[in-house]
């Protein structure tokens, strides 16, 4: 493990965290909240830590997987400890615990929450709440190379050995296969940055028009861009109660919830590539027919078809892109619609989307292993292949998203066993507490669901759910590679 | 398909369940019940069918195993229907769909029920109930191959194809690896028979030596025996409420759930195979460490170190080998033990034992499989290889298996949505009856719970789980298969 080459990338990382917080501390100065020693505090720590460790660079010596899993998990880790510090300072959570939590929550566009009420927090602590959900959403490593390559040396070189930038994008960025368009890196990931803050602006733009005031038009944009779901009211979009407002913010965390790589195709004009694309075929198909199910199955509750397929979109658009708004209190809903959308906190969104979960492609690997594994058994000499958006899927992909899907399994079987140990909670609380952490969404059913919160779990369950959040959020081995023995091998 | 090479074997397969049917005739005589004609009208209808079709060998053409796929499921689903005439002819289940799920319940081994009481059923129907968990246990194909050959020619045949029994036993046989021991077929299948009846032969008197009588101590033997756990009593085995039953049973089906090929090795003195094996190990390991877990936490339930610790050992040994049984309402144990007892009911017993579940081969291959993945991730050009029992496993059994759980959970997911479809059932019941009945356990939780039964459901829900119990016990491909259309290609 190069543990210098570490620290050096990471103390880069600290500086851009620097450079996040004085927006929030700007927030700070124009509301006159008395939080502007929150921010700088943190800001003085990370640049001194910045600038001790980040300008000189060691000599980069060999530089493997490990060394890439190491940065990404470090610096996860960090930003949620430095960046739950305005929370600690500003007095909004006094516990360390609860304030890594909710900061861990934001980052990882979780959207889990202990705070029982948010809207007596002074504004730029709510603002920084939300704007931790739009930096996750996209990644924090992401963002970091696209102001600044991590690796200068990187792109002279044209020896075969792997620059670690790759293999950070590679452990930041989510779903089953690496996509041709990341492979260009810094490029890249300014344009996706671009496509995604223009994202932003459109959404802030569309609340503003149906008349939410700047701030928390801007808030709830970040909480959609970012599929976090944090929010700065009390009862989260609900509080609204306005259909313009369920729709345009369904329809954005929607829209964010596709894979990234489509609007660089609409960029480009590639329509062929979007039509050819099964996971957002899958996607939309998921959408309309969960949404129809819901809709019918919640019908005679509401008494009307609009308000039960806005209410119905709204929550299946919330769940399945991982983002965790609600309008109302699905806990309350009949089974059938709270089994579709259990089912859909798993799915998750898109690959390199904003979204959390398994992704619709990995979904869609899965059925067609399972497919094959059939026809394997009626015929074991055929050559087992599958195919994905018109192209052969290799042999490799297959093994990693089943391998994935057994690990992702596990982890969630143990982490259900160790939260059931917090004493008082009925096992779908757990199990659902568990999902929603793990798939990066937020609210879960019962003890967890929308109208509840995450402060009545102790202390171990919640470190075990943050534990659980950066797993889900860093598709589970850059994290998990570390507790390997051969990770710390010479 | 080769459909009259298949109506062939299944009539052949039909005069066996007729000489089956004649010890529950015999114990309907000996108690003058009253259900002579319960059982004398299928003898009748399996005597007629078996003989129409059974005599005449047909040409037998070339055989696939979609023939074997189709043998089986088809054996199953004809035994489970005509098994169920005598609680139909008797009176004691009057709708055909309940008569339906509570044979197939019996023949998979599952246990779950939709009678409310049992005390009052005739002794005829009670000892059938019991008897078809017995036959299910082992295998009902495995028997009229231990009985009779079904196909004759195979043994003298030299050439590259194999043989219809091949396929069938290994549709029928529960686990990851088709053992060496079962290839020999016939004799071996004759050998495992044997063992357990002895099994059973031993189990019932060590019941009778407790004092339990003979009718009582044959049926709850035969329940152990198939890890079914049905019982005659309404209260399970806490009827008795009795220390030593409690330990005689558990201990029973905890052997019952071992792989049967370890008593042939101690049969045979080969102990280096039995030291060797992994599977047997981590069963022991994870029932001791399980019991350990779940004693201190009813310890405070119960205020006594042995209770506590019968119990819990009893209820663990009865989910893990998805026996079934019960001898308090676990269902009010703290969350923490019914999480662990949830974990046990998917691990399940060893491969080629009577009990049901995942198997634990599988899921040591799982959890090796997990390692081995995040290992690859840390060195990508390392070659991927899984060691059992000091052997390398193949990659192709590596695949299946996760191809396998990957199935298991789609299977299990999807069955979950359809059954929630019911109305007013919590999503703990939906998701706990499919869990109980995939995995041929019985009890679930909440409202399937050891004090509750299945009888609430509705007639398509108890369709449902039938299927999934046979799914279950087939192990989900046989069934399927016939689903994919290349099974009925020519």
């Amino acid at each position: 493990m190069n543990i210098r080459y570490i620290l050096y990338l990471c103390s880069r990382v600290l500086l851009i965290l620097a450079l996040l917080l004085l927006l929030p501390l700007a927030v700070s100065v124009y509301y006159r909240d008395g939080c502007i020693p929150a921010f700088l505090i943190p800001i003085g720590i990370m640049m001194t830590l910045g600038l001790l460790f980040g300008i000189k660079k060691p000599p980069r010596g060999t530089l493997f997987a490990r060394e890439g899993f190491a940065v990404v998990t470090l610096i996860w880790v960090l930003f949620s400890v430095l960046g739950a510090l305005p929370f600690l300072i500003s007095g909004a959570i006094p516990s360390f615990t609860d304030a890594f939590f909710e900061t861990v929550s934001g980052f990882t566009t979780t959207g889990a929450s202990i705070l029982p009420a948010v809207e007596g927090l002074p504004k730029s602590i709510l603002f920084w709440r939300q704007f931790m959900n739009w930096i996750g959403g996209m990644g924090v490593l992401a963002l970091a190379l696209a102001l600044a390559p991590l690796d200068k040396d990187q792109h002279k070189k044209q020896d075969r050995s792997v620059g670690s930038d790759v293999y950070i994008i590679r452990a930041e960025s989510p779903g089953p296969m690496f996509g041709k368009l990341v492979a260009k890196l810094r490029f890249n990931v300014q344009i996706l940055y671009i496509i995604y803050a223009c994202m932003t602006l459109v959404t802030i733009i569309f609340l503003l028009l149906g008349g939410m005031d700047l701030f928390d038009s801007i808030c709830h944009a970040f909480a959609a861009a970012g599929t976090g779901g944090f929010s700065v009211r009390n009862a989260s979009i609900g509080a609204y109660n306005h259909a313009y407002f369920d729709w345009v913010l369904s329809i954005a965390i929607m829209l964010f919830g596709i894979n990234f790589n489509i609007y660089y195709f609409l960029l480009t004009k590639n329509f062929l590539n979007i039509l050819k694309s099964e996971e957002l075929r899958w996607y939309l198909i998921i959408i309309g027919a969960s949404t129809g199910l819901i809709a019918c199955n919640i019908f005679s509750t509401y008494g009307s078809v609009s308000t039960s397929i806005r209410y119905a979109f709204f929550q299946v658009t919330s769940i399945i892109t991982t983002t965790g708004f609600s309008t109302v209190d699905f806990n309350l809903w009949p089974t059938f619609s709270k089994g579709i959308l259990l089912l859909l906190m798993f799915i998750g969104a898109c690959a390199s989307s904003t979204g959390g979960g398994l992704k619709v492609s990995r979904c869609i690997i899965l059925v067609k292993t399972a497919i094959k594994e059939i026809r394997y058994h009626l015929n074991p000499r055929e050559v087992r292949t599958i195919r994905c958006d018109g192209n052969h899927v290799e042999n490799a992909v297959v093994t990693n998203v089943s391998s994935y899907f057994v690990v992702y399994m596990l982890v969630f079987a143990a982490s259900t066993f160790l939260l059931s140990l917090d004493p008082d909670h009925s096992l779908e609380t757990c199990f659902s507490a568990v999902a929603a952490c793990l798939n990066n969404i937020g609210p879960g059913l019962d003890g967890v669901g929308p109208m509840s919160n995450f402060s009545h779990f102790s202390d171990f369950s919640k470190w075990l759910l943050s534990a659980d959040m950066l797993l889900g959020r860093l598709e589970l081995f850059p994290m998990l590679a570390l507790f390997h023995p051969a990770a710390w091998r010479k």
